[in-house]
């Protein structure tokens, strides 16, 4: 694989939602998307259920998810009570968000940029305290990197003074993302060259919005920079509800067809792709969903990177498929 | 001006629509463009009226246009028909449709490659034939460059051949086009590349479809390869009107935004750009029309790349604005 394509749908899409997807179906489209080759999945976020009902139900997404062999489990959680709770239920990997504004940080997550610090650093501690084979990774995406809504611009010096001071708290990993589509081609390369130079190996991945339709625009700039794991949601869900058109996280489609076609492999199948599609559209009808390939599929004369031809059309819209069996972890 | 955005949209847009949009409005229309700083529209296309009712106007809206100070006035011609009909309206840049893909040159033009670099020739020969100051610019956007519908893939070489060829014929300028949607950033960044070191000086723009949400992807690579004028049109219109969703050209709106975030000067206005959009809806009752940027506006702390900062907000979608009045030189 060349590429990692990292799924978010389940989680930064859904959350963004009013509605709630049932637990069953998360677990149907999650078992979907593994199916179709995705080797990482964030399922859910441990965060208190009266801020987020949406995700009431990870401990059980997760639970199930981890039983799918070969799938890299992510939960979100933003303090040491929902790191806990996502150790507990298996996550093999567990995201924090971190804001390098102010005004964001205090807004997203009620502590200071400091505070924030110091949280992932109490985390680190205790994932280095649990028994071997229960330690989750612990990966950072320094949110507002590129910019905020509340507080316009964000400066370079201080993501980047951030980024230093997490790794050296013990984040595994440590990108940056732009969940309000500020991001440009120009400063993605910029950012994420620095972040490599100053970070080697810790340098993490690219969450990108496609909220003024420059999603894949930054990830080929973000490529450029030797960034190799990319953050996506199938159809762009998580899109703003208060502006239409304003969709949210690129389109996991899209972005698989633009680096299969680039010569890049990403290990994803387009027709089963389409398939999860399918899966999660049947939970949200009415729900705005997103994404070019769907409509006109791969075409004629496309080929995978590294596995050769594929029929014209694939990756269009499926119809119904079945739900993979459930395993008896499912609560 | 960095990069030059020529607006293709009362072109490549509205021939691709079933309905006829009515002189008035399409003058009024290019007028709006101009005026938010448009330096070059593609206003019409000269092919006999029984195929493309759309353009029957053709005439009265290049003779209007040739009005607007500064304004470098395109007109398609596929033959010596078209093109003398166009000189004799007063196009200063007369662009000619040349396909790479045998089978899609005579789906589109009738005549086989060789036959359509011989017109070129023609055209050419005349051009040079006419008094000073009267002498159009021949410019080739070779279709089909990146892949074709009709036959899949196309071989590179032929298209540099093509490119060679159509440079000794005369042509001005050569670029590249992919009316499909089937190009990716990695074959873009090669074939401009390519495109360059063989024509140096004649090499052109580069004309890109969001067929799979990848056109502002492709800007970024062919940017890279050097490319300095891209065709876009506004509200993207002119998508397939057989596969919903299906954008056509790449939308004028998101990619003044994005070149000018990456602080490339474009000469354009988002907020008077926004008002040539609603000059264009209005006159477009009903029809799809598409972009990000006019739902969301510019981010707090934008900066035009030469001009300094923007409201935040800017390109938001306008509300109603008055034609400017229209020159004794209409019909």
């Amino acid at each position: 694989m060349d590429v990692v394509v990292s799924e978010v749908g389940p989680r930064d899409g859904l959350q963004s939602l009013h509605r709630t997807m049932p637990t069953q179906a998360k677990i149907c489209w999650i078992r979907a998307l593994a199916a179709a080759g995705l080797s990482e999945i964030e399922v859910g976020s441990f965060v208190h259920p009266k801020l987020l009902p949406q995700m009431a139900d990870a401990e059980t997404v997760v639970r199930d998810a981890v039983t799918i062999p070969g799938l890299s489990v992510l939960a979100l959680a933003p303090n040491m009570k929902g790191v806990m709770r996502a150790v507990q239920a298996g996550a093999h990997r567990i995201t924090m968000p971190v804001s390098a504004s102010h005004a964001h940080s205090l807004a997203n997550i009620r502590m200071t940029c400091e505070e924030a610090i110091e949280e992932v650093e109490r985390v680190c501690a205790y994932r280095d305290r649990l028994p071997a084979g229960q330690r989750p990774e612990v990966e950072i995406g320094i949110s507002t990197a590129f910019g905020c809504t509340i507080q316009g611009v964000v400066q370079e010096d201080w993501v980047f003074e951030m980024a230093d001071r997490l790794a050296r708290a013990g984040a595994d990993s440590i990108g940056l993302s732009d969940g309000v589509g500020y991001a440009n081609p120009v400063q993605v390369r910029r950012m994420f060259k620095r972040l490599r130079a100053g970070l080697g190996d810790k340098a993490g991945g690219a969450h990108f919005h496609n909220t003024r339709g420059q999603g894949l625009a930054n990830v080929v700039a973000a490529l450029e920079a030797g960034v190799t794991t990319f953050d996506s949601s199938q159809g762009g869900i998580g899109g703003c509800p208060y502006s239409p058109g304003a969709t949210g996280n690129i389109v996991t489609e899209d972005l698989v067809w633009m680096l299969e076609a680039m010569g890049l492999d990403t290990g994803i199948d387009l027709d089963r792709l389409a398939e999860a599609r399918h899966v999660m559209a049947e939970a949200l009808p009415g729900e705005p969903i997103y994404g070019h390939l769907p409509d006109v599929g791969a075409e004629k004369g496309f080929r995978y990177a590294r596995r050769g031809p594929a029929p014209e059309g694939a990756g269009r819209a499926a119809s119904a498929v079945a739900c993979p069996p459930l395993p008896s972890a499912a609560e």
